[in-house]
């Protein structure tokens, strides 16, 4: 018998406790063994009663750390108090599932750490790409590969307001309202938008496939909300569309990681990625590339990854084999690879600007004013050898005309 | 210290060699355990001595079972002698890895019902898809789903036919001629062309995924042979592509299956598959849909694969969930649900077959003759209710008209 016990019941805890119901008989078939759900930690009892056998519900915390318990369900979010009440209850020897992206990016080495040392699993499938089991094939399945990159779409919220942006030439501020309506944003969206949701559980799939530890703090962090319609005109024109990306590669041997808007071609992997969808591209030198799709969040498909690691966790007499306290990375922000971007700056001095590329970049085509009926603004294609040269010809025409902002868009080729 | 010893050391085997030496240190590194490789069957040991360290070779397999030996790789393909090597070595006690789908496919609820008597392992994720992880994806990332389908394309040789005929407008001799000359084909293409592989590598996952035996004799099989460049025009007008896909779902609580030529959107997550790739597409009723992409074939993805099944054995103290001795499946062979389809009626009788196609289908599109100047031909996009229906009508017009053949291809808009 596993006894298990949960904090939290929002959307995540409700899937679960509704998985865990639906999968009893199921798994006492095949692997005979019971589950039970002893307890659920609610703030309010009353306002659950609807929903739930009330007679698992509480709101004493400490019925959660019960002697009887053997797995604990972390699905309040945020870091606290997830973060006191899930080392307690790894201290007090009892499995840990959680799908809690931010506190496995903040303190997931510590916690695996004290896991380790009291005998017990944490695992957290769920913390990113939802059902999609990513965590997992990293970590077990392609072992045997070194891996090379990581390039993936973690985001539904921002990806499904890009999708709306790019096919119904909506405007940023209608696409993420529309996306709160239909409840992919949340009220206050700052999160997803500003790329931090992305950063994080890109720190958590690179510190598992590089086995170096990735701060998420160190990740170049670049959101959504200063990408504008004229972009999707120009990535239009080149046969692209715009994906918020989460990167991580290893690029002369040292590792890129970010989270930027990027062109990518539209019949690419992860061009043709839409809505609420996530993807991650993962390219190990033995295998080649092996691209995972699917919801990355919603309460099923979370549920779905919550409910394959208690499964693990009930089936498992062996130690996890997700890594999570190796050394730090050093992480590298700046793109090194020969690569063609947007460049797109803002300025009266439209002749002066023109000229200035065209001397920089021998590969540089820039758009024609009449295309787009851009006032004060040069837009170009450019290729440039690296971002650190690209960087360093911004720095030098801000000091020779005045403009007001230069906005760069890598595009991706492979 | 793992003692592994290897029957036969062809493309699968030599990738396996070379990756057990390359992750060596890593392993030893990251789980303390030494992974050795042994001994390795071939035929010729002056054939492989320039390749391997030759006092590994051996061609004598009494030394495969030596009782030094912890865990045997297949990776002879074929059923004769793998079948009895494997089952020899599972007696002794000794855990095998094998990427041979036929094996699996015919003998492999025996053999895994040997292994659990013994107490060993057997796994095969290498056997479908070849580096990408659906076998342990199914088994244990999606336990808490109820799977409804699977829609893939399981095998790279017939998908890069396909992909060169639709987009080269190849014709089908050229195609497997050049596929051939890539290494992408077979000598003998028989096992690829005639679907036999693809039934084989879905009857494995069906049994997986729906927790019932699909043996894959029971499987509806057709190949490609049957598809001419006529068809990829059709095809264009619905803006579809054509594609060998290995289907099963539940449909009214059976479960059909089949390997058959289909038509898919071009857009369509399967649609876009090209070449030599294999994607599988499950839909599960937590997660939804989940998309696997990547090499089904290759030395380096095949042996990613058999390395990770190898190092789950290492670190696994638990028995395989993989389950494959469940009740025998009745398995369906007629498409249940109400669909689109291609049909191409060979007759000189053209009117008459026309009559009776709009008296048949209240949802008939004829194809016009001048847009595809086929003489002797009537083709038409009709709408039916399931394919017991069309195939009725297809008895009845045969008794009707003069026809030498009459060809029908899905459309499938999911």
């Amino acid at each position: 018998m596993a006894c298990i016990a949960m904090l939290g019941c929002g959307t995540v805890g409700s899937g679960v406790a509704k998985l865990i119901y639906k999968n009893r008989d199921r798994f006492k078939k095949n692997l005979n063994e019971e589950l039970i759900l002893s307890k659920v930690l609610v703030k309010d009892i009353n306002k659950h009663k609807e929903k739930n056998k009330d007679y698992i519900l509480t709101n004493d915390v400490e019925e959660i750390f019960n002697e009887n318990v053997d797995i604990v369900i972390e699905a309040m979010g945020g870091i606290n108090p997830s973060y006191e009440y899930v080392k307690r209850a790894l201290l007090l020897k009892k499995h840990v599932v959680t799908a809690n992206k931010d506190l496995i990016a903040e303190h997931g080495a510590e916690l695996l750490d004290i896991a380790n040392k009291n005998g017990v699993e944490l695992r957290f499938e769920a913390s990113v790409g939802g059902g999609i089991p990513i965590l997992k094939s990293l970590s077990e399945c392609l072992v045997g590969n070194k891996i090379k990159s990581i390039k993936a779409i973690l985001n539904g919220t921002t990806n499904f307001i890009l999708s709306k942006m790019s096919k119904e030439n909506m405007n940023y501020n209608d696409a993420l309202k529309l996306a709160q309506e239909l409840g992919f944003a949340e009220a206050n969206p700052e999160s997803d938008v500003m790329g931090y949701d992305a950063a994080r559980k890109l720190s958590i799939l690179s510190t598992i496939a590089f086995e170096k530890r990735v701060n998420w703090r160190n990740i170049k962090i670049s959101g959504i909300t200063n990408i504008d319609t004229e972009d999707f005109k120009y990535a239009q024109r080149e046969g692209c569309e715009i994906k918020l990306l989460a990167m991580s590669e290893l690029q002369n041997d040292e590792l890129y990681a970010a989270v930027s808007p990027v062109m990518v071609r539209k019949n690419s992997t992860l061009g043709r990625i839409e809505n609420e969808y996530n993807a991650i591209l993962v390219d190990g030198d033995a295998v080649g590339d092996v691209v995972f799709t699917g919801k990355g969040a919603g309460m099923f498909p979370t549920a779905s990854a919550v409910f394959s690691d208690i499964a693990d966790i009930i089936q498992s007499k062996r130690e996890s084999t997700l890594i999570f306290n190796y050394d730090k990375a050093d992480v590298n922000t700046l793109w090194k690879r020969e690569s063609k971007w947007l460049l797109r700056i803002k300025t009266e001095e439209r002749i002066k600007a023109m000229e200035t590329l065209t001397e920089y970049f021998s590969n540089c085509s820039i758009i024609s004013k009449e295309l787009y009926n851009l006032d004060g603004e040069v837009a170009a294609f450019v290729k440039s050898q690296s971002e650190a040269v690209l960087d360093r010809f911004i720095d030098d025409i801000k000091e020779r005309i005045n403009t007001e902002e230069i906005k760069k868009i890598l595009i991706l080729e492979d």
